[in-house]
């Protein structure tokens, strides 16, 4: 299937899964838009979904003991769905190098228009060590006929965020409502808090455009957690939350537009 | 329709609404239950559509310059279904008083296993004066045609919350992820605040059972809202949410059992 690199989305290709939502009210901002809450979980979902459908899916790799680990998130988009505007997440898988593989998403409204791009990295942790599995010698050749190479979207993949000279941004106590499943803080609740260090004065104007999330520790309940941020252009900021007042848990960049 | 007051619902009711869901991944807390979250905003959705398809719903309201606003809210469960379980919410309005209409919800597996129920109350705002519009007087006999009377769910109905002795339980400044699309506080987000009070401990053993919420005053972005705590028995607090120190904007019982 010939590529569009301007307009990348993989409808209809064997590799990739499409999953189609709607902008049901209740789930968008003060402003009328999906909220980055119900969107990330979302793109997390389709994740899940996609992997299952092909065959390295969360259950079946727990059979060996082993479980999928967001380490990158990057959601660049144009614009957010709102209000009863239907969207769909398209989403596949593009890499393998050897512990990390890299998922794409296109969230477009399935008729050619493009609301935006996600890329991600993911690893593939063994639970009983911690360490992470070269997915270049998984089972019968793993899923790596499953991929789509060449695939990258049009968005920047992530840079390297390094704070140099940054404020302190208050604190905050990981509680009930921030825990997934498993126990530690949400991956996209990690987005919320740091989109409410913004004022509201900030979202009356612009937009966040692009938003890149490196994880680097888990966080759990009652954990504080600290918030260090620093714009380095108009619009971008740099954000860092740690735990136990150094570790960093979460290093980010948002950029509004 | 004959109603069986100890297990009340109303599926095939011509008055009455009931609408599908499913406990999606990533939409449950740690324990694998749906969040209080996504019940209660599915809740308002369920009441909007309801009140849309029987011909008083929001947009039409609005043609009066007329809006619905949520006095109280109580929510009492047998247990919360859990990860891929059905659920149904159906919902009525039992009755009008003046100033005020009473809507209840089933929430059920469709099949007769009742987790739940809940109760609200409701009155409709005329926005220009900003005062409560008589019920019993609305063009054509409004909505009067459309209630389920005697039909209150077997439940609790909400009670004084008067608080005496309360501990300070700690600030949070209100956000731009709390905010609903009018720009105030989600009225969910308070239970979700609220539930935040409690440390994981609570929630290892126990589960809130009964959640009984009265709404006094809108809060807006970057208002200060201080929490105040006092358990009136084993299991059960008291919480008072205020701003600016001391105006209350929420009253509420949390019951874990």
């Amino acid at each position: 299937m010939p590529l569009n690199k301007d307009l990348l989305y993989m409808k209809g290709h064997p590799h990739s899964s499409a999953f189609d939502f709607i902008v049901e009210p209740f789930s968008e901002d003060y402003t009328g838009r999906l909220t980055w809450h119900v969107l990330g979980n979302h793109l997390l979902r389709c994740a899940s979904l996609h992997a299952g459908e092909h065959g390295f899916g969360y259950e079946y790799m727990l059979t060996d003991n082993r479980a999928w680990v967001l380490s990158r998130l990057v959601i660049e988009l144009n614009e957010m769905p709102r209000t009863f505007e239907p969207y769909v997440i398209e989403t596949w898988v593009s890499r393998i190098f050897r512990q990390f593989t890299d998922r794409h998403f296109a969230i477009t409204d399935g008729k050619g228009r493009i609301y935006g791009y996600a890329t991600s990295t993911w690893s593939l942790i063994d639970l009983n060590s911690r360490q992470p599995v070269d997915l270049t010698t998984l089972d019968n050749g793993g899923f790596v006929e499953k991929l789509i190479p060449d695939s990258e979207p049009p968005i920047k993949v992530p840079g390297r965020i390094r704070l140099k000279d940054a404020e302190e941004a208050g604190t905050r106590t990981a509680r009930y409502c921030d825990l997934d499943i498993n126990g530690h803080v949400n991956s996209i609740r990690y987005i919320d808090m740091m989109l409410d260090l913004f004022p509201k004065s900030v979202y009356d104007t612009a937009a966040p455009k692009r938003i890149e999330v490196a994880y680097c520790l888990e966080s759990y309940c009652e954990d504080v957690l600290s918030f260090h941020k620093e714009e380095t252009a108009p619009g971008t900021t740099l954000i860092e939350i740690r735990k136990d007042g150094s570790l960093p848990v979460v290093k980010a960049a948002i950029t509004f537009g």
